[in-house]
């Protein structure tokens, strides 16, 4: 039995684990969760998995949470905010942390959760993109292990497995394109939010749709795969694969790849970060190769899609850049969803705080929750 | 360092696999080769790498060059046929054997080698075709490794690494499709001997060419899949995949499948093979995917290319069975390499023979040989 915690019980990566979670009951027991606003949902997850505590980021959430609670006699913790994910990240009787958070909130926690020595279930981009380096040599400190949930480098880590780690020569990471997939520039002046919002493979949440559809997804993932598997920033190629099928691979030094495919499903990475090394019976549909006809590539549009080329060198720069770039995506991100800037403007204001904000090369975690207040706070303030 | 002896080093696996040694003269030594007829070539050999035997298998080939070797006072010994090739395949000497020679002639050297503890990197599909749980057994009683070396074993071997076996639902075994992928029965019914050497991926000797337009060839892969993975006959699919980019790929039971994917080049599973559980530096052109385009999957048409079919059924029989198709098969290929029989001939003459020749349960090396030559006996009589 392996005791787990959720950060973000219920978004999209949220209420899958539930399902892997549901499906496995004699494996895995489900200690604590996290909601942002959805107090409905983290009702129904309290109502059925009876976790012993739940935290709620809104205060009228938690506090209808808890009136709920107390009216029903349910025996759950009731807690409130980033004191509260930081209980929960470190409770001696969790196991397992998934930290599905969206957004740099995740940080902390996550931190807080490797140095209490639990395993991390990683879906949160943020943490790696904003202090890697920080992250990972705690990680190593405190020997725990990262387990990436998300398609891409879940598939990565699959393709490594049995392997030396020498002989990898290369990560090979698939990408949609996204919804506006060999669009040039000009038909991109008048995206609406909807239209960005319309994934052609996945359903994902509000901020990675936009994500996707900018490919500065992509561009976090790139920086994710630097420091999840140690590759230079030289040796992590983007291939553009609208179909979706193959997850990522792996390039060895002998020329061989190696891949990971699959249907589009988010399940299963999730499914294989809580049972690694083990593998379960299936929770997805097969690949039915015979039915699946033809599987693409092509090379992304980098100067269309900007924010992919900026992440490469945020990357490359290291010291708090990436910080910065993830914090002018945030904040520029929910200027797009509230309408207040156009589509392209995204990657024009990530580029304009990445010459504007200096990288600082040593960080501690104060570094980079302040670089992260101040980039938001210029962007924000920029527009109103 | 490692010791190693080649049976078939002429041929087309034998001379790559020279280039690979050639490549890591500093951790390979050539201790021994053979040849059938190929003097020249084998002289070539003797005098690059100075081996301690040399083997031939044709009179006139021993005779020539061992009357090569004393005049030039070289100082490799000179040996001839088969009792040559169970000599240099138990030699104390030699580490691994690499059996590259065409048809059931591998099989008893293969066996010998195993019986003397050497490791053996498989490239003789008749081995296990023919007595495929007579080599596995002595193989796991020996303690040897069995490494697949034809790019669909070496691809599976690759994508099983550091997965439990017991995790594994399916292989998934990729084919080229041969010459006349796409073709119907009526268009088969003139090919020609030239017609059907011209393979579209691979340019390899003629006997496997012609199992590769017959389909054959990837019938004689399905039985040693079974034998060498260990999975049930219902558990090996066979996709015809043109580009031949994927060499074959594993379904495990949580739904992911693992693929291994290089430009066709045999060099690699041989190098795979020679260095495992190593990789060494690249000797084949490197997959670039922008150029890539597209991969495309089919399903096989085992009407028209009945071998394909006849192969699942002798393997699911079991027994003595497969030997009796891979006699029929080798001596029918002969008849059509010889314009003695038609293409469309090859798949009813295994299927007369399956049906004419009673299969044996439980056989021994004695069994296989005396069915071999039984069958090919009946198939050539039936010619002349």
């Amino acid at each position: 039995m392996k005791n787990i915690a959720v950060l973000g019980a219920t978004g999209s990566i949220g209420t899958q684990t539930m399902q892997v979670i549901r499906q496995q009951n004699e494996e895995f027991k489900l200690i604590a969760v996290s909601a942002n606003t959805s107090s409905h949902k983290i009702i129904d997850v309290i109502e059925e998995f009876k976790p012993l505590y739940a935290v709620l980021m809104n205060k009228n959430a938690f506090n209808e949470v808890r009136r709920y609670c107390s009216d029903k006699k349910i025996n759950t913790e009731i807690l409130f905010g980033i004191e509260g994910l930081n209980t929960i990240s470190t409770l001696p009787e969790v196991d397992m942390v998934i930290t599905s958070v969206v957004g740099m909130i995740g940080l902390t926690p996550t931190l807080k959760a490797i140095q209490a020595g639990k395993d991390i279930a990683l879906a949160n981009k943020e943490t790696l993109v904003a202090a890697g380096k920080l992250v990972m040599s705690e990680a190593k400190k405190h020997k725990v292990r990262i387990l990436p949930v998300d398609s891409e480098h879940g598939a990565i880590f699959q393709c490594l497995q049995g392997n030396d780690k020498s002989s990898v020569s290369k990560i090979l990471l698939t990408a949609s394109g996204g919804p506006f997939r060999g669009k040039r520039k000009e038909e991109l002046l008048n995206v609406t939010v909807d239209n960005a919002l319309k994934h052609p493979r996945w359903k994902m949440g509000r901020k990675i749709s936009i994500d996707s559809a900018t490919l500065m997804n992509k561009g976090l993932e790139v920086i994710e795969a630097h420091w999840l598997f140690d590759v230079n920033y030289d040796n992590i190629q983007v291939i553009v694969h609208p179909e979706s099928i193959i997850h990522s691979m792996v390039e060895y030094v002998d020329g061989s790849v190696i891949a990971q495919l699959a249907n589009a499903d988010m399940k299963l990475p999730i499914q294989y970060a809580l049972n690694y090394p083990k593998r379960q019976q299936c929770v997805i549909k097969k690949l039915n190769f015979y039915d699946l006809k033809s599987l693409s590539f092509e090379k992304p549009d980098i100067d269309t899609f900007k924010p992919l080329k900026l992440a490469y060198e945020a990357g490359s720069t290291g010291g708090t850049m990436s910080a910065i770039l993830n914090a002018a995506n945030e904040a520029a991100v929910e200027l797009f969803l509230n309408k207040k800037i156009g589509f392209l403007d995204i990657g024009n204001i990530l580029e304009e705080c990445m010459n504007k904000f200096e990288s600082k090369e040593n960080y501690d975690l104060e570094d980079i929750l302040e670089i992260d207040s101040k980039v938001k706070e210029y962007v924000s303030s920029k527009v109103y």
